[in-house]
């Protein structure tokens, strides 16, 4: 178990390195012209994190033979919307947070004005980079990839998710608060951090040219984790401190917004998260010891601590 | 002369309505689970505007034999993100505007929350786009699109150009504002507006499998009009009034901001528009009477008013 463990940690750090290293790259391309706007850019994408959706791309698309290296565009594409949409999720009129990852964040370190253009090109970035020939000699590959990231990161995905959220808070009501039934709040983070996940998985499976079973399969998988992810989230910031967290705690209580902890309470949330881990590992076993990695973060995202 | 405007006219309102009812249903499939998201995008992207680079994209594309419908999706694509840029720009930590085409600016009619996450969602729903089929039956044209789109919109184009708009503002800097010769001027503002009219013509250039001949005069082109588009403006910004335009006008002499004004002078500013469009026109020969509509576009954007 502890070997195991070991070899998730590796894995991981390889790949946030590997991941930061072509996105250093990349901006250093695509932002020559303004120093400030390449810095803030950096300031976002490189300042740590788990990479985990990266990591699942990659590690989806190594269940078919793809290298760490065929799949690196497409995985840095992804952290890409999801450095972004942690960069205006930040933002005075958004959340109003101060500290992202134990650091200030964008529009602290730099402004609210040049907050706003990273983000908006860090998300141009990413569409830019699937678009790259390096993504895949394919343009029906690469094609399908755009289609995908838009769909999982727009209207009906991430963004979407993001503006329902700020609904479940009551910030367009000034008489009462709608409360969210539990099957509201579970669409809403399917929305806002399980289209994510769910693409990693779809993206490593499209790179990889996966069958439809292969497809249905990791399906569940990245829904397993979405919600074990999410149900960890909020354990954390009714548990957590923030200098353990990297970022601000009690949000959710604060806010008087519902989550999933209200409808299935600390134990139940325990209980649930240790049916999807199963459920995760499950689903994987016709992929046998290529999919270790996989199960492992599987559990690492049940269990996090920050 | 009346006559070929009337023409231009008439040609510029079909596609404004073409682009507004595409826009419309793509918005309505995009996001709807959040009406206010809906709502917003919609505020954005349906209440008017000249929609010069859609149309300018159609009619690149006509030269080579591509129907105004072949060609609508990678127009609405395209006006999807001039509009996302509109509705950042316009924000509090940015230009600060309350109103855009006569109308309140979309965080003045919703909030600021709801027109970052509209923008955002906006720029993503241009790349969706773009990856449909209808787009293009070829995979490769449509991910040279994408690249195409990425790289006008991102650090090397329009959001590039604002972060020096802003930079030349002297927003970063609490000492002395940095003058700006006539050439970071011209540099900027290819960036800021020129590149996504670049991408219209080159866009259109793309669907209409043009030679590589075709797509340097068309590159001429749309460099004539992004010059002269950003000349006129600078003279509106003059010599208009905000009734007229639509907008606050004086807005660059209130920042402090250098203009090509200054460096042309307005009788200056006059002639070189009378240039650009000679130029424009001479290029388009080539095309024979299957460009009429384009030189009068380009005349149309020297002579414009609001």
């Amino acid at each position: 178990m502890t070997c195991r463990s070991d070899d998730l940690l590796r894995a991981l750090g390889e790949t946030a390195d590997a991941v930061a290293a072509y996105l250093d790259r990349a901006i250093t391309e695509n932002a020559p012209l303004s120093a400030r706007l390449a810095a803030a850019m950096r300031h976002a994408a490189l300042a740590g994190g788990k990479r985990l959706r990266p990591f699942l791309l990659i590690e989806s698309a190594a269940l078919f033979g793809v290298s760490r290296d065929q799949a690196l565009p497409a995985a840095a594409a992804l952290e890409c919307v999801h450095c972004y949409s942690l960069v205006h999720d930040d933002l005075p009129a958004m959340d109003d947070d101060d500290l992202r990852r134990g650091q200030p964040t964008v529009h602290r370190a730099f402004d609210e004005a040049t907050a706003i253009l990273a983000g908006d090109a860090l998300l141009t970035l990413a569409f830019d980079i699937l678009a790259r020939e390096e993504t895949s000699p394919s343009p029906a590959i690469r094609i399908a990839l755009v289609a995908g990231l838009a769909r999982a990161s727009g209207g009906t995905g991430m963004v979407g998710g993001q503006m329902l959220d700020l609904a479940a808070e009551g910030r367009f009501e000034s008489g009462a608060r709608p409360a969210l039934a539990a099957a509201e709040i579970e669409r809403l983070q399917a929305m806002k951090t399980g289209a994510l996940l769910d693409f990693a998985c779809a993206g490593g499976a499209l790179l990889g040219a996966a069958s439809p079973e292969q497809r249905r399969c990791l399906g569940i998988y990245s829904h397993a984790v979405g919600r074990a992810f999410q149900i960890a989230d909020d354990l954390l910031d009714v548990e957590g401190d923030a200098g353990t967290v990297g970022k601000r705690v009690g949000k959710d209580a604060a806010a008087g917004k519902a989550t999933l902890i209200d409808s299935l309470g600390i134990e139940g949330a325990r209980t649930e998260l240790a049916r999807l881990v199963a459920e995760a590992e499950k689903v994987l076993e016709g992929f046998g010891s290529a999919a270790t990695l996989l199960a492992e973060a599987a559990r690492f995202v049940a269990e996090r601590r920050n």
